[in-house]
Order: structure tokens, then sequence, then C-alpha cells
């Protein structure tokens, strides 16, 4: 059975391939998985139909027969638990595996997501000069770690793992700021990631909704 | 083979629960496995002993044999995924339980950390009597979700799961903030959470890390 995601119809990141969506178009195209989409607009993001699939009115989601799920993380590990290649078979391997998706998710993403949401909204705020840096330095903090922890290796735990994945979608999107370019192994790692095969192949898709419907800027 | 998890050997919080070993100590009461505890100090989590277990030297982390972990999450769903009671039989039931703890992880707590976060770091700074309020309208847009989806339901899918109990605690950071009393069905299921017996035993071994330490404020 052919699973369907959603994604936006109007992509905010004009194709840039930041949206969650990504995460989950990249995990099928790892596993060979072919799927449909279906994008939804911000009004129906918030209608009740959508809400029954997304409590909290976001994308993506995921619908497989019987099954709805929401979460691009635990999409992402589902395709890895019912697929060969996103997690390893040695029980240790794939517990590992497993924490850097939640690390990625739950320690790297959040101060991210925080200076991302500042630049958004508080930028014309009178105290954005002050806290942008304090934001930052949240970021490396994490960054810091991270780069430590990968050294020299190509992936965090042996082979490319879901792990690699959502810890690669968490770092695009700082989407090419200075702080992650203070980090040339992360810089390294992304572009790994980036230079995947089924990245590649997710990636052609998300631009695709975009160049397909909104005429290049000029 | 008896796990060790590590909890801080200070507790900020005065022993009120918040610190993220409660989640992993409720875990391990839910399912039954008994554990140890390895106390860190906040200089020894930034060492590199602590730092080649846990990467971003924080805490919980959770030693079992030949295998070490980090991330609450993980360590939350390792326990699941080998012992009863924490997640369904169903396969479809199952992953729906999934996808509320990576919510409660990479949704839910993200906007209330930010607050947290605001409140202990920025709570003298000039702007912090203006942000606040969007802080909070950030975490009621989550909350606001979250009760509409829960109704009068006892947990967010059927039998109480890891996913419940993740989000329990995630709620649980908000401390008693005005902002979850707006939600008094949100506030009558973190209080069916804590009033678990598993919950109640993880409580009072935390608890007990501070009480013996500690001489009672006056």
């Amino acid at each position: 059975m052919t699973p369907t995601i959603t994604a936006f119809e109007q992509s905010p990141d004009r194709g840039r391939g930041l949206a969650r969506d990504m995460r989950v178009r990249w995990a099928l195209e790892e596993v060979g998985q072919p799927y449909d989409v279906r994008l939804v607009s911000f009004k129906e993001m918030k209608e009740p139909a959508h809400r029954a699939l997304h409590p909290f009115g976001q994308i993506p989601t995921y619908e497989e027969g019987d099954l709805a799920l929401f979460e691009s993380g635990a999409i992402v590990f589902h395709l890895a638990e019912r697929h060969a290649g996103l997690l390893p078979e040695d029980a240790n391997a794939r517990a590992r595996a497993i924490t850097w998706m939640f690390a990625a998710l739950n320690t790297v993403e959040p101060p991210i997501l925080e200076r991302e949401s500042a630049i958004l909204v508080e930028r014309n705020k009178p105290w954005h000069a002050e806290r942008l840096p304090m934001l930052e330095d949240r970021v490396r903090a994490r960054l810091g770690a991270l780069s430590s922890r990968l050294g020299d290796a190509d992936w965090l735990d042996g082979a490319f793992s879901a792990g690699d994945l959502m810890m690669v979608m968490v770092l695009r999107r700082l989407d090419g700021a200075a702080v992650l370019n203070e980090y040339p192994n992360l810089c390294a790692y992304v572009a790994r990631g980036e230079a995947r095969p089924a990245y590649q192949r997710a990636f052609a898709a998300q631009l695709a909704v975009f160049s397909s419907r909104v005429p290049a800027a000029r």
C-alpha cells in the first residue's frame, strides 16, 4: 500500500528543503518506499479535518491503510523500523542510532529553532541585537559538543542511520548561518548527507512542488 | 543485569522532580526494573569521562552491560521496547504511542523550555516583561491543541503509554504555572500521571537524593 504524506502547498522556505516533510521524504527514499503527497494550505492545516490527523495543525502527516501518524521523528522511526537501511541490526547499535534521533530533535534542534524564531518573529524588536548573540551561544554549546563527538568520522555511530538523517536535517535548519561554519566537520557532515542519492531525490521532489507553482523570482 | 543511570548530585529544582532523570526513573518503576543511580556534580558532567557517556554533558545516562545510552527519550523508549507495560502490543497503537513521545519532546517541550529559560536567564533583562506574554502564547498554542485532542479521555491514545509518561513529564516542567491552569483537563491528566504508584516511587527516589544531602530551608 502506498503511504500518503502531507506537505505545505506553498513552501515557506521557497523550496530550500527546510520544512519537515523533507525528513520524511528523505527516509522514504532511503528505504525505497514510493509515496503520495497531499498538499495542504496554511488555512487547511488549522481546520478540523487536518487536526484529526495532526493535533497541532502542522505537516507532515503519514497515512498508510488504517494507520495515521504525525511528527517527523515518529514517521521516520516508523519507516526505519519497518524497512531495512535506516537502523543497524545489532541491538545495541540500533539503540544508539535511536538515541541520536532523540538527541537531534530534543537537544540540538530546540536552540536552533529558538534562534530561527527570534530572527523570524523578533527581528524588529529593540532587544533583538542583544539577544541574538545569546541565542547563537546556546547553539554553539550544542554544535561544539556535537562536533567533538563526531570528530573525523563520516557518521555519528558507524554506518549512516536515521539518527544521522535527523541530525543532518536539524543542522540544515541553520540554513548556512555563520555559526555552523565555525565547525568545519559539521559542515562536511551535512554535505555528506546532502550528497546521498536518496537525499537528492527527496530534495528534488519537494522543490518541484514549489517550482511548479510559483514563477521564478527576478 | 541492573542498569545504572546518572542524576544530578545537587538537584537544581530542590527535589521537585523536574530533572530528566525523573522520566527514566518513572519508566523503570513502571516496568519493574531495579536500577542503580550514580550522582554527578555539575563539574563532573562537563568532564571527558562523563562526555564519553553523554556528548552534551547532561544527565541522565543509562548503562546496562556494554550498552550506554543518553537522552531521556531514547532511554525511556529502550525500556519500553524491552519490557511490557509502556507500549501497546498492537502495531498501529504502538506506532501512535511512539508518536506521542516525539510530540511531547519535539512539539510541546520546546516552547515550555523557551519560557523556562527566559525566566531563568533573562528575567532581569529590560525586555523580559514584554517577551514573557509572547512566550506564554506559544505555550498556549501547544497546550490548547493538546487539550482539544485529549478531551475527556484519561490518556492520549487508549491505555497509559510511554507517550503519556513523556507528555506528563513535559507538562510538569511548567511547574504549576498559571498558563497550565487554563486547561483543566491537562491539569487532571498530569495529576493522573502523578497518582500512579510507579510515578510516586520514582518521585520519592529522586527526592531522597536531595533531602538526604541538603538541610531543609527555613
